[in-house]
Formats: structure tokens, C-alpha cells, sequence
């Protein structure tokens, strides 16, 4: 691996497992066995490998956040929402200090509202395919508060886990699609609500 | 107002208004226009700023978190979420830096921890109250993802609220309340369901 993406790999996992505000260039070089001057030929600054960090996190969204034109059945649902909650996990530091990062660095804060928003856009899309055929049973209002918590709950589910147990449970990515998944059986028919269980049950 | 009380209040309105990793005494003696020794003669640090408001928000949450022995109407329910939210909003500083917080100050991290299990158990003591009268049909299951829900929407609306739109929006108490009330809704009666409508109507 070239020393570049040796940077970039370690202080994603340092990221991850101390927090960012924690962690600083000294610490990488020192975890990398190089000298802080090797690191700063790479990158200039924290700022800098948190920008590489960004748009890989960006372009792993937005390639994941294409809905399928075809309907999606609740197995396609449960993989899909999996592999939304495990591209959140990857870049988990950014998710838990949320708030301090937007503030600290505000040249993220418009492209991380533009995720929510293709989130919404994705969720409305596959909730709107489902009622039009008569699968889920919601009239605009519940589809609108269901996206919220949609969203709410694929934002905050990895900070939830990790402040109610003092670390990020082995099991937190298949309880988070559960979790979104519960809040949208209500709507469906009984056949699809059962699924659901069935899927918990294998998973859970 | 006693220099004592005027320090806490101000680092309180700081704290919510900047984020709490970028206050510091130097500022909030600044603020109040007063020496930093006298600040230090009141509290040592930071730290024991933050003890002494972190001991009125427990106190708070704890007052308002004894579940009333007679069951809630929807209307109640309303009322009683609101204030929880206000409590929230109050100390807010401590929900939106929340992971941040917890890993600098672990000595928050179990009272924290505290509140959200009296939160879990007073959602399942007013939901399955409600099942008992037979105004909501939801298996035990479905009681718990419910109270998962609640919980984790509760904790991070202001955060969620804050991320979204670059500021706390000025309905987002009221709009945290609806979402909590969204994902109970679809386990009432419809008379009851039709109840929501009408306060989201009247007050959003």
C-alpha cells in the first residue's frame, strides 16, 4: 500500500475508534512508524486527510443512495438499508461527533445536507413505489413523518448504540435496519409485517 | 442574582448557543465581565461547571420522568413529551456534543446511561398501560421497538433538527413531539390516530 492510503486507512481507524476531536497528525505518524514530516509531504493538516476521508464517504453515499427502478421487496429493503447503515459504520467518527464536526468544520455542513436530502429523496421514492402498489398503506402525512424517522434513525442509530452501551454494539448495523424496518410494518400488509419477523429472527 | 448562579447561567446559555468544546472559562468570565479569579473562586474548572449542571438536568429529567399512575389521554401525552423535549432543549449543549461529552467526561457516561433506561421503562409502563386498556394493539415485541424509537428520537431530534437545517429550527420541540407521536400512532384506535392529526394541525 503507498504511504498515502497507509494515512488515510490509519486515521480512519483512529478516527473511528477514539473520535476525532481526539485524534491528531502527531498520533498518526506515530501509529504509522513515520516521521510527522513524511505525513505533512502527504497531507498539509488534519483538515486535508478529513477532506480525503469526506468525499470517499460522499461517493460511497450517493453510489449507494440510487433507488432501484424495480420495486424493492422487503429482503431487497432489509440488504439495502444493511448496506446504508455499514457505509455509516465505515465512517462512523463523523456520524457520533456529528454536531462538533459540522461546527468545526463547516465546509462539510451544506454536502452532509445534501446526503440527508438524497436520503429523503431515496426513502419518499421507495415508500411512494410500495403505496402505489398497495403494498404499504400510508397517506402523505404518515409517508412524510416516516421518511423523518427514517432518516433520524439511520443518522443517530450508530451514537444511540454507543452512548447506551459505552461502545458501538456487535450486533448495532442488523438491530439499526430492524429498528427502520418497525417503523414501516405498521403500514404494510400482514404478509409483509411477517416477514419482517422472520427476518429479525434470522438476524437478531 | 448571586455571582454563584449568574456563572452557571451563563455558561449554560454558552454552552447551547456555542457547542461545549468551544467554551472556556476565560470566555465565560469574559462574558460576564468578571475577573477569572473570581470565576475560579466560584468553580475550580470547567469540569465543575459542567458537574453542577449536569446535577440540574438529572434532577429535571428525573421530576419529570415519574409516569403518572392514572393512563394518559393523547392529549396528556402530548403535554407530557413537550416537556421532556423543553428539558432537552434546556441543556441541549449535552444532546448535540453527546458522544463528544461522554468521552470527555466519563464520569457523565453511567448517570447518562441512567436516564436513558428511566426513560426506557417509563415508555413501557405508559405504552403496555395503554395495551392493558385496550387503546393500543402492539405485541411485546412491537412495544419494544416502539420504546427503542422513542428514546432514540427523544435524544437526537435537536441534534437531527440542528444538522438539517444549520440551527435549531423554531418548531422543533413541537416537531419532535409529532415524530414520537407518528410512530405510536399507527398502533391506536383511529379515533385516537385522528386525535394526533388534530393537535399536529394545531400546533405545527
Amino acid at each position: 500500500m503507498k504511504t498515502r492510503d497507509r494515512i488515510l486507512h490509519t486515521s480512519l481507524r483512529l478516527f473511528n475508534e477514539m473520535g476525532e476531536p481526539s485524534v491528531t497528525t502527531l498520533l498518526i505518524a506515530d501509529e504509522l512508524d513515520i516521521s510527522p514530516g513524511n505525513l505533512y509531504y502527504h497531507f498539509k493538516s488534519k483538515t486535508d486527510i478529513l477532506e480525503e476521508l469526506f468525499q470517499q464517504f460522499e461517493e460511497c453515499m450517493y453510489s449507494i443512495l440510487i433507488v432501484p427502478e424495480s420495486e424493492m421487496d422487503i429482503e431487497d429493503l432489509w440488504f439495502y438499508l444493511h448496506l446504508i447503515f455499514e457505509n455509516i459504520a465505515k465512517f462512523q467518527f463523523l456520524y457520533k461527533d456529528l454536531v462538533t464536526i459540522m461546527a468545526k468544520y463547516p465546509q462539510f455542513e451544506k454536502r452532509f445536507q445534501k446526503i440527508l436530502n438524497t436520503k429523503r429523496k431515496a426513502s419518499i421514492s421507495v415508500l411512494e413505489n410500495a403505496r402505489k402498489n398497495e403494498r404499504l398503506h400510508a397517506s402523505t402525512d404518515e409517508i412524510e413523518a416516516l421518511t423523518e424517522q427514517i432518516i433520524l434513525t439511520t443518522t443517530f442509530w450508530l451514537s444511540y448504540s454507543s452512548v447506551r452501551e459505552g461502545q458501538v454494539a456487535d450486533d448495532a448495523l442488523a438491530r439499526g435496519v430492524y429498528q427502520v424496518m418497525s417503523v414501516v410494518a405498521p403500514f404494510l400488509e400482514p404478509e409483509r409485517r411477517a416477514m419482517i419477523n422472520g427476518l429479525k429472527d434470522a438476524y437478531l
